[in-house]
């Protein structure tokens, strides 16, 4: 008989979860608010999963679901009991008793592209780090550190380049780019072309210190709305866009070899905005740079909730041969239809 | 008749003031709490430039202040004329009706250290920038963004390498160095060596979210506070914290290299705690770096507040000479005894 399992995602921006059996069909993929434990605390985080589970099983028996596997940036901070518990509690509100298990987001977005137990993780997305999984666990990580430490080549760290690379041309110690004006027009609030104006040295530490007190009275994290910015101007033919790009992908290719053998032939997982797409212009240069240095295949993440949901049903049929497990995976992670 | 004048800088820790003739001689010098007006507000650092007038000019006549210069880091922050007022109505309340002119931090730090017109200085303390001097008036500088957007090889950027340093030795994806123990005790308030008891992945993941955690909850200007740590470890012969000063002296060298070509001959002021001393890490290797790449004597700047008196001199005594001017510089900048 086909159990059930959950498949989650604790994401800063959604809460996300799919109900998979172990057929590998997705009778239910619901989302909800932002509840990442460690951005908006573990109550908060728990309620969205409970409300998420009880939508999700309206119409389905939550009895029986067999195993619940949760994705969650940051798992580290879910090791202490009192956190699981109280997950475990918001799932059992939802009816549903089988207690969860924690994985981290470069684990389900392994599991998601691929039912190897080895390989590498690229993420890029507004953070940034690459990771090596040994039988679907992380061993080693390298960034991932945050903002304030680290995510170099990360949207926050391209929003970041795009400031300094607009300041650096305002001041005459960089080349000129169009980045001047998309980054002091969504900066600034002012009509492009209007902050060109003034020339004199007196000005120019104007236009600097308004872009500096711009960033400064924001939240650093939002500098990573600008890296469409910089995405543009390269689309665009700017210079300076395309050496931010070039930079970016480098940081991140360097942040492969600190997990990954040259030699090695497991795959390796892209996932994040920053790199996901064949044709974005850090993730074309990433692709181009691991055909340079790395061997194996280089696959694309698929939905993390459907990596999640297949670790949880490898959890309740451990008897499965790897050829009947690789079928149930194919099947949870091809691309589901739309409700 | 000698008149007096006042040179004064309000900085984040401390407000200083010195009382000076035009003569040369400093009849009072005081010290105050922090008062920058862009970290502590307008009205806040208005009154400690009062209360450390009223305190220096105690046994003087303030109606024969003449002139008033006044250092201040983001000057740009006061071109508005509230501010303006609000500071020469704080000097009135100490009976000072010369309207205050202010000036950067960089300025006061060149004009400290030469009486020459034109020249570069390398600012590397909290903070870091380089700027070029024509006129004694910055016109162009490069970097000084803050720690969020830049401040590279400052007291800032040394403290987060050594943080990433001792991440990347735990994670097994940079060499061993002292720092994991220096900045581990420092951040987790743990005993030296307790920290490295542990190695399996869980530990590891679990030690790297910890100081990614400890650095997180502290406002990320203390990350400063680290700098030292690198500076011991490289006094002790750690291979790591080595790199990181190269790398710090060849930022900061760059940053000269973008305010300065390599045959103008006037002169370098170094000023910060970073490079300062001729003895410390990298301001030893930027001194090397300087003498390799650039022409021009290289000077150390003296009390900012001595720069600021002699710009305030110079103001009302136009029709002095230049060698008038240089022997009430060298005066006003000699070391002064303690009071």
């Amino acid at each position: 008989m086909d159990e059930l399992v959950i498949g989650a995602d604790l994401g800063g921006t959604s809460t996300r979860l799919t109900v998979a059996t172990t057929a590998g069909s997705r009778p239910a993929t619901v989302e909800g608010a932002g509840g990442n434990p460690t951005t908006h605390g573990v109550e908060r985080a728990a309620a969205e999963l409970s409300s998420a589970a009880r939508r999700a099983l309206s119409g389905l028996d939550p009895a029986a679901v067999a195993a619940v596997v949760i994705g969650v940036a940051g798992r580290a901070t879910l090791d202490d009991k009192r956190a699981a518990d109280i997950f475990a509690g918001a799932l059992a509100a939802a009816g549903v008793t089988a207690r969860p298990v924690f994985v981290g987001d470069a684990e389900v977005a392994f599991c998601s592209a691929t039912p190897a137990p080895d390989g590498t993780v690229l993420l890029a997305g507004t953070g940034a780090m690459a990771v090596r999984i040994r039988d679907r666990r992380t061993t080693t990580t390298s960034d991932g550190l945050g903002w304030l430490l680290g995510d170099e080549g990360s949207a926050y760290w391209l929003g970041r380049e795009a400031v300094r690379a607009a300041i650096a041309a305002i001041g005459g110690t960089g080349p000129a780019t169009t980045l001047v004006e998309a980054v002091s027009a969504r900066l600034l609030d002012t009509a492009p072309g209007e902050v060109l104006d003034e020339g004199s040295a007196g000005s120019v530490q104007r236009r600097r210190s308004a872009l500096i007190r711009a960033v400064a009275a924001r939240p650093p994290i939002q500098l990573a709305a600008l890296a469409p910015l910089v995405v543009e101007a390269e689309a665009a033919g700017d210079a300076v866009a395309a050496a931010i790009c070039d930079d970016a992908a480098a940081r991140l290719v360097r942040l492969v070899g600190d997990v990954r053998g040259p030699a090695e032939a497991d795959p390796l997982v892209l996932n994040g905005g920053v790199v996901r797409a064949q044709d974005a212009p850090v993730g074309r240069r990433v692709r181009r740079l691991i055909a340079e240095r790395f061997a194996g295949e280089v696959l694309t993440a698929a939905d993390g909730i459907a990596g999640a949901a297949w670790l949880a049903v490898r959890d309740i049929r451990p008897q499965w041969s790897g050829e009947r497990l690789a079928q149930v995976h194919a099947l949870l992670t091809a691309p589901a239809p739309r409700h």
